[in-house]
């Protein structure tokens, strides 16, 4: 993250801005999707994600997302969009959300893009006890990984295909992961790297849910080039992250009858599990 | 599964009964939570995700449950009840829909039980290519296992607390992951065991959504006694599950801020993944 001096400030940073919700009436909120985080022309489903989350911490009473669910439904584009919540059920601990995000088409008909529901909760109010037997994963120091910046063509066409997220992003994935880029993908269903916002901005609830869909798809390790569209995301939030890089590792145990999940953690500097998620994708074999 | 002959056949069994719905109007359901899958006094939560997707397989185009959220919202308790499903898109290979199931209070005013939200497939439709780095569990045969029926008082007290569940599973748990009912747990946040419904009834996709729920929970292992409520829980149905019993473990890897996840992988006699689902729980540490 040293690259970006000085860091931004969560709640002033590229991220804040780029998934900035503006209420039009209760429970309707506006918002500008920005092409600074597609993934050649996709808009990255982790960033719609946030964006709808924040929507979520705005109309729910309780601020941070415990567990939240996305269904992709169509493609997203950049450019304004509108996101309809409701409050299903409040409670005292918890209260559960549903949002969808709508873009007009060329018919200027408005179509839904994704729906999302999830249960929201105050991380802060939580006991701080801790028992895990979940084990950070071992990889080598961000100076020993590799990023798009790290790429002949600074990543405009390797580790993300032609992506404005790799210029967001400060990514430093792990070598060992990282066979795909160099032409001989490893076979396994992994991925590992260091995870930043390139303007220093620190993680924080709403920024996980980028995270966990940010680093490439492990169907590259696999061997399998093309696209890997997202069916379904689900994402635990389970600890506000300290501050400094994120360590996200991701495993795929199970390609069959063209899907495969994709399990993503995300380990904070400070050892703890901050957020655990896995997403059902369609995977094309050609390739 | 051979305690009960003849087995009961997929569509005429106790599972087929106490789940069916009957269509009121176009999207909406009316059915009768039965107090057969009851734990203690709790409605089971996988049979009230099965109850809800079975209305969805009626009221989508495509037939199986791919991925299947549920976020459980108030308790429900054995009677009637309304469910109501949205589609939300249909396309060719999948399609995507909501449901609800209602129940009427002391006052007779409808109370939201559970939302779900879900997109469906055809498993048979699916090309047969499988690459998979996933092995299944490893744990003894049933014969070496134990279950409910096992128990000096048959189950009522130990195994499920007194439920009335346990007299409609055929559960044969792995003795390694058994430490809490002989009152010593083991510390690890594990269980196994070989799963069947005591009619003999084969598996199915939507008796797996019930599987997901259906073991002991890991909390036990962990020497937490009391309740651990679901509050969320999503299973991903990945292949149709060949005849015979099912392998099911489950791993809990962080307890934290009183949550913990439990993720669990359902194996059929093929030996192929056909399930994996991952729920979020409180945890009540007084125990």
């Amino acid at each position: 993250m040293t690259e970006a001096a000085p860091a931004a400030a969560i709640g002033a940073s590229e991220f804040d801005r780029d998934t900035a919700v503006t209420r039009r009436e209760p429970g309707v909120y506006d918002t500008e999707l920005s092409a600074g985080w597609t993934i050649i022309a996709a808009v990255n489903g982790g960033y719609l994600l946030a964006v709808l989350g924040r929507a979520l911490a705005d109309a729910l009473p309780h601020p941070d997302p415990f567990t939240i669910t996305a269904h992709y439904l169509t493609a997203s584009v950049p450019g304004p969009a509108v996101i309809r919540t409701e409050v299903v059920r409040t409670g005292r601990t918890l209260s559960t959300g549903q949002a969808s995000l709508f873009q007009r088409d060329a018919n200027g008909e408005e179509v839904e893009r994704l729906r999302v529901l999830a249960s929201y909760g105050d991380l802060d109010a939580l006991p701080d006890d801790v028992r895990t037997s979940a084990e950070p994963p071992s990889f080598p120091p961000p100076e020993q990984c590799f990023g798009p910046q790290d790429a002949p063509d600074n990543g405009r066409g390797t580790v993300s295909g032609s992506s404005a997220i790799t210029e967001r992003l400060w990514l430093k994935l792990d070598p060992a992961t990282l066979g795909w880029a160099l032409g001989s993908p490893s076979g396994k269903g992994e991925m590992r790297g260091w995870f930043g916002l390139a303007d220093g901005r620190d993680a924080d609830p709403l920024s996980l849910l980028m995270t966990v869909d940010g680093l490439p798809p492990t169907s590259f390790e696999l061997g399998i080039k093309g696209w890997v569209p997202t069916i379904e995301l689900t994402a635990h939030v389970r600890c506000r992250p300290a501050p400094g890089p994120l360590r996200v590792a991701i495993t795929t145990r199970n390609l069959a009858g063209g899907f495969l999940e994709e399990d993503v953690e995300v380990w904070d500097t400070a050892d703890r599990l901050v957020c655990q998620s896995r997403q059902l994708a369609r995977v094309r074999l050609t390739g």
